[in-house]
């Protein structure tokens, strides 16, 4: 084929998403409010994490969102960390709060997101909102998923009744993707280390969601003519970022994903668009409650 | 082919479960505590409701688990209901609340199962303990799915590697059915009401579960030759209760579990296992609490 896949291009959708966003953030400013404050707990010292953090505070600041760091040493105690994520959940000036994952060894990152309030969760990975996308009434969605699943609606193909493998199982992209696929009506199937017969799974896919960190795995052979693909996959090689999907895909899809541009500036909209709801949520909780009996 | 699918008998493996939880509640009150109890909340005149609300009490009494049902009538408000959680959640007396769907019209069981205590939620329907089965921490499981997985590992069958399929994505089975069996290592996929070619999904399957209500739907033309078939499908039919899988499929199937007698007993029994676990945690931490520092 000599046709080339379309691009669904997540660095423009990004943009486009962020004008709506400043929009939302002005109107919440301009009703004389302060705007949404987002809070990082970073532990450690991480040369990924601190990159992404940077990223995700550079882009609070390009739509007017506050943004916090605060930083711990890789030997901080998990009673240091419980008792600032308990601070923050009190702080009324603070509408989300992320911990920054992976945690340095010896934390457990569940005991502290299960101190973390749900309704300041704009990662989406507490049990609480975990258990809401489940039973299909959620709050706040995991911004990578949620980034994806836009970029697949860009494609102006319905999914209801559409073939779809993940490749992964993680917590913050497979499991949930793998719930929201099937939300709008796909046909799911979670693809892992180990199932077998990959390839011929795969090629059976209409819509492919790659997030399994191995460059370039997913080949051309993998890939049904005419099949969405989502590259979620980020491995840093030399000075270059290379995705899950390989080249040659790129002759046989129908649509796909850049890496970089595509999942990634998504996702950090999608934390974006999280933190704000989290601002609009306690606003409306605030002026319900002062509203006058009727 | 002559051969008939081996039974998967739900009915003896209960019994032999309940040989155990019976000798874990004799544990408990030999050391001098009150016995494990379980408390239903039971609204409207549901006739299947109270079937199987009757079936879960003599189920609790047959191996001394304490059971007490709380009814209300249909016209019961959201604020009466709630009130009664709070109450059971409180009360020290209680280690396990189900609260028994469907509710009646106009009443919101999410909003009803937000408000249980997570450490009573024998059913494992609240948010925080579906949560906690998404990020394979579970605390409380689904009854139904947590049966199904007992019936699937008496076939001695290894899961991991092993193509699943579930029919119907409901909260209850089909979801966490799929988590469950991906935890085991099984490719999954889960079909619904919007799944084209579902014959041919299935019959790559080499493990079954059938969870959608339609009797019979399952025909051998579904199944691969010796697969693990779970029927969980109820349909009661004049005075017999009947399957999603059709008979032609004991043929063709390795294992099969059958109608009644499968599913059902295993369900009862989780729900029996899930009370006993609750309330030795409940005392687990009150020995915590009192033991001597060192």
């Amino acid at each position: 084929m000599s046709d080339k896949a379309r691009i669904l291009c997540g660095s423009s959708l990004a943009q486009a998403q962020q004008v709506n966003i400043i929009q939302a953030v002005t109107a919440i400013v301009s009703k004389g409010y302060r705007p949404p404050c987002l809070t990082v707990i970073l532990a450690g010292d991480n040369p990924a994490s601190a990159i992404y953090v940077k990223a995700k505070q550079s882009a609070c600041e390009s739509v007017g969102i506050h943004s916090k760091v605060w930083r711990f040493a890789k030997t901080a105690s998990q009673a240091e960390l419980m008792d600032a994520v308990h601070r923050l959940n009190q702080d009324q000036e603070i509408d989300g709060i992320l911990i920054q994952l992976p945690l340095p060894n010896g934390l457990d990152a569940d005991a502290l997101l299960d101190t973390l309030d749900p309704s300041k969760d704009v990662d989406g990975l507490t049990p609480y909102n975990l258990g809401c996308l489940l039973r299909r009434n959620p709050r706040f969605i995991p911004c990578t998923p949620l980034g994806c699943l836009d970029l697949i609606h860009q494609s102006t193909q319905d999914i209801s009744g559409k073939r779809a493998v993940v490749f992964g199982r993680s917590l913050l992209i497979g499991r949930p993707m793998a719930l929201l696929l099937e939300q709008y009506g796909a046909t799911v199937t979670v693809v892992h280390s180990k199932s077998r017969n990959v390839p011929e799974i795969s090629r059976q896919a209409d819509i492919v969601v790659a997030a399994i960190g191995q460059p370039g795995l997913i080949t051309a052979d993998y890939i049904k003519t005419g099949a969405i693909v989502i590259d979620v996959g980020i491995t840093r090689m030399g000075n270059s970022i290379v995705g899950d999907v390989h080249e040659s895909v790129s002759n046989i899809a129908g649509w796909l994903t850049p890496v970089p541009g595509g999942v990634g500036p998504m996702t950090i909209t999608k934390l974006l668009s999280n933190t704000v709801k989290a601002a609009q949520d306690r606003i409306d909780h605030m002026e319900k409650r002062t509203s006058p009996a009727c």
